[in-house]
């Protein structure tokens, strides 16, 4: 699941009108607008959700490009159908991914050809990709490319613009971290001498967090803060906003770690570049490092590498691997209070809109121990809005729940001990059979995907054709991901893993100890939404043999949520699909039928909804 | 399937030797033997097997690097058995992709540290290969990267070295081509001009063959002959030794081609090089260019390309789709009158080793119209040597072929109209619950494959886990690929397209009329070896849905041998595996019958081969 909002359309005549003079007055043709902050977050706090304002755009994902005449705005397949309602005549969509439709690259090159000048906030734009822009303009005959220091789309923004983010940060506890940050910053700094670096500067915000065991509040749904860190192998540097630091985190610190503001790095590497780091020990970045940060460093002193931090990140240990578990079942609990709530709602014919429903959901996730809030909105969606992969009800004008209609709810939350993102489909009527073909062949790909066991060293992309097997048989498929990775109090959508055909998710393994989101679907435009998804762990499988000593992988489904069975045509399935779907069911009342003691009719339900099928 | 030969041991001691003075003589510290021959052949004419006569190796595929005091040779899963079998004591085995196993790279990089030359024939080594040695030389403070004109090895073996093949070509008909060379120097002069070259040095001998239609026999099992070619705007120059050119095929060539003597080409690249190369219209090259090609020609006069014949040769016009499906049902009956007439051989307790029942094999293939001989040594294996993944039975010291043993056949033959590629593993007694699970295994795997559905775009790489899913679930695997490409009247390994786990395989999309086989397998070392393997045609498939426009592709088997229901448990499959394997049986049947109308016996035991499972 992911970020979006509503689907009005804004005027963004102005707005583009403004911007055109700034570029005009900055010597710029082809002006850049990433929907990413400085830290190449996915998600990003109000003030900078500067793609949006100056296109209308609300979703999370795509790139704006803006011409003295022209304005473009690529996004992927969730996105389409959202994005053709909020963009207004003054721009082009570009369907990423679709045949014969150029990237925002592409786009942004063939409009600055003729020596036209490119221009882009430097810190809102990863090194990599500003090095990629600045070959392909060299080769095809365009001009510069501007590397600002400011930003113009915050100039048009101007007043307007909502405040950078102050809360304080909080110490996460070890009974939540499981390690401390001292040992991780014991085994990072192996990893700099490892790969011969004088440090490694970190710019990804859940990284940060992750180890200095911190959280924030600066993202919504993201409990991660601005900052950036330095880690060398006598200093660790954090750089964060003071007004954020309480006693407790500075006594957390310590000695080890020195707190500087937030901008300070730039003027730190310059410095480092010409003291410390050599062309045999150079600085350490990673991909997502912006083109700001290695503006300050000399090419010759600085490296690219795999970020560390990610990598050791993704594999949970043992306390976060049994507080993921316990999250998903408070969780769980939660989304069958509210799934029996909704049956017995909608059967007495009470009215609830998308939205007061899924204020229903979080009522009762809140009442969940060690709950913190979402970890993303929730996707509640009635009928043909379920097709908007990540539609986001708003108040008043969003659909009403109906018993006769499909009701996809995407939702999560983040626990002290977990985040938690899961996906279910129901029906509290009589679906159409076409209905329950579609559920149906979901529901095989997502067991396929649970069931699969792999030789250790196997990637997650590798695995995405299970899910969709049994759709591309009737000439069907779903325009998004498999899976991602899940953050562990931490980020719902986390690297480096993720089960789907983007070539990255093919240069990680799968290793034991990673949680992966499991979510195929099935959108039928202007009718129903389909999406089934669970959080699975990557656990070592008991197999019968171990050819070639590799050792063999699979999943442990950790989601705690009964499937809709009334969308599900039995005769589809085989004898194998339907003992995982009973045995899941079992474990699904197993683990949380204590939890409802108290409360009979919803214990009635979940029994009802885990027997066999 | 591949090339392979005895399993005996060669002592290497006195080749080394002499081979170690002439490094010495040459300046050279550490040199490479590749198994490929100057247009990077994946099999080889006699005349180019240095490594196998440096290493004593003989399986298709490795490369031999030998020091002052060491000698390494690597090679692939396919081959561990064997080379350990072959190598003598002077050799190290690099077993390529277990864990911690250096690549024949990295062993000659070590052993190149502390400024050691390297040096390798420039003609046996691809110009990409040695420049990523050459860069990675320089960076590990290396010696030199020697590219030399002279072969080391040649000198060793001097006058007991095989001659070079002079063969008369032959000309392939429109009949079996469907397609005129003039019409293909039409269509890829297209492509150098979209890729804006001054010309095409074509080097691959598969690619000069199907571009010119002509065919030799330089290369056993390989109909193809030694040659270069170079294509520009205005002229086509095929380099070949006018000893093979017969009137027929100057005729055939007319004035459109120039023939020029196989080795002209260097001088002649030299020159275009100097005269007509710009570097706004380079010289383009394929990534299978020998460095020996790319030395004649200065840095930015040339470019590297994706090879443009491979690509168009992969996608088989209407001619030769239907030449290889009739080639098949040929190759099929000469298959299904083998295995009847060797199980009669075996019940009445005739003796049949390995080779003599493989000779009966070939005996009814040769009786076939449009027959030109064997497309690869065949590998007939009984019991345990079926575990040998490229086993080539001797005369004399092979296995017997018993009916309590389960015999692998892997075979195919080259025809006029098609070449054919295909593995049966069958039991003629009562074989072992052990095995009728392995096989049953690989059935479903195979099934899988060939029932796929995938929308255009797709490549080979992601179906393999389909072949290896039920395989995996048991712990079990297999260390070659699951399916390669395969030539009409041409190799029977075919670039570009795979079913695996190489990432080129991910580089090119399955495409509307691509033959590629499709051959899972499983070997239990010392006991047995099973593969099922058939060539399929890639199709469009009519799905009730055509999701995003896209269309779904599917494969169409072409192979027509039954399967060994002997070795299948009913009760492993589901019922639509059951059923994809009584609708192959009954395609088989009434695709093969008419061929057998006078052969009752073999009629009677193609019916109950083919009867419903």
């Amino acid at each position: 699941m992911a970020v979006g909002t509503s689907a009005s359309r804004t005027d963004t005549t102005a707005r583009l009108a403004e911007l055109r003079k700034l570029m005009a007055l900055n010597n710029v043709d082809v002006y850049i607008v990433p929907s990413e902050d400085a830290h190449q977050s996915e998600y990003i706090a109000p003030v900078d959700a500067r793609r949006e304002f100056i296109s209308g755009f609300t979703g999370s994902a795509g790139c704006a490009v803006v011409t003295s005449s022209k304005a473009s705005l690529s996004t992927d397949g969730r996105y389409f159908l959202q994005a053709e309602q909020e963009l207004d005549s003054n721009w082009e969509l570009l369907k990423q991914g679709l045949p014969d439709v150029p990237t925002w690259q592409e786009w942004a090159l063939r409009e600055a050809e003729g020596g036209k000048n490119v221009g882009v906030d430097a810190s809102l734009i990863s090194a990599a990709q500003a090095k990629v822009l600045l070959e392909k303009l060299k080769s095809r005959k365009g001009g510069e490319l501007i590397g600002m220091d400011s930003n113009l789309v915050d100039m048009v923004w101007s007043a307007d613009q909502p405040l950078k983010p102050l809360d304080p940060l909080i110490v996460l506890g070890m009974e939540f971290a499981g390690k401390s940050f001292e040992e991780k910053l014991v085994d990072i700094r192996k990893e700099i001498e490892k790969q011969k670096g004088s440090g490694l500067v970190v710019s990804m915000l859940d990284e940060i967090a992750w180890l200095f065991n911190l959280r924030g509040n600066d993202i919504p749904f993201n409990p991660v803060f601005f900052s950036y860190a330095f880690v060398s192998p006598t200093e660790a540097i954090l750089y964060v906003d003071e007004n954020k630091i309480t006693d407790e985190v500075r006594k957390h610190l310590g000695e080890l770690v020195i707190i500087k503001p937030y901008n300070a790095i730039f003027e730190d590497l310059k410095t480092f570049n010409m003291s410390t780091a050599t062309e045999e020990s150079k600085i350490l970045v990673t991909s997502s490092a912006s083109w700001a940060l290695t503006k300050s460093l000399s090419e010759n002193k600085f490296t690219t590498i795999k970020a560390p931090i990610e990598a050791a990140k993704a594999v949970k240990n043992e306390t976060e691997v049994t507080g993921m578990k316990n999250a998903h079942i408070r969780d769980g609990v939660a989304q069958i209070q509210y799934f029996a709530w909704l049956e017995k709602a909608l059967s007495k014919g009470d009215f609830y809109d998308e939205v007061s429903a899924a204020d229903q959901l979080e009522e009762f996730r809140k009442a969940k121990e060690h709950f913190v809030g979402l970890s993303f909105p929730t996707i509640s969606s009635a009928g043909s809005n379920g097709a908007i992969i990540h539609y986001q009800p708003e108040k008043n004008t969003c659909a009403r729940v109906e018993k006769d209609k499909i009701y996809l709810c995407d939702s999560g939350a983040q626990f002290f001990d977990g985040t938690t993102d899961s996906t279910r489909t129901l029906h509290y009527g009589t679906p159409t059979p076409e209905e329950i073909k579609s559920y149906t062949l979901v529901l095989k790909g997502h067991i396929a995907v649970a069931t699969a066991v792999f030789p250790k060293g196997s990637s997650g992309f590798i695995l995405d054709i299970l899910a969709r097997q049994y759709l591309w048989r009737e000439g069907l498929d779903y325009r998004h991901g498999t899976g991602h990775g899940v953050g562990s109090f931490l980020n719902v959508h986390e690297g480096p893993i993720g089960i789907g055909t983007r070539m990255q998710y093919n240069e990680i393994a799968l290793d034991v100890g990673m949680f992966i989101s499991n979510e195929p679907g099935y959108y039928e435009d202007g009718q129903y939404g389909i999406r089934i998804e669970n959080v699975v762990l990557v656990v070592e499988k008991k197999t019968p043999n171990n050819f070639g000593d590799k050792k063999y992988y699979g999943f442990d489904t950790v989601t705690m949520v009964p499937m809709c069975k009334r969308l599900t045509d039995p005769l589809l399935l085989d004898d194998d699909e339907k003992k995982w779907l009973n045995e899941y069911h079992s474990t699904v009342y197993a683990n949380t039928k204590d939890y409802l003691k108290d409360d009979d009719y919803t214990l009635e339900w979940l029994k009802r909804e885990c027997g066999p099928i």
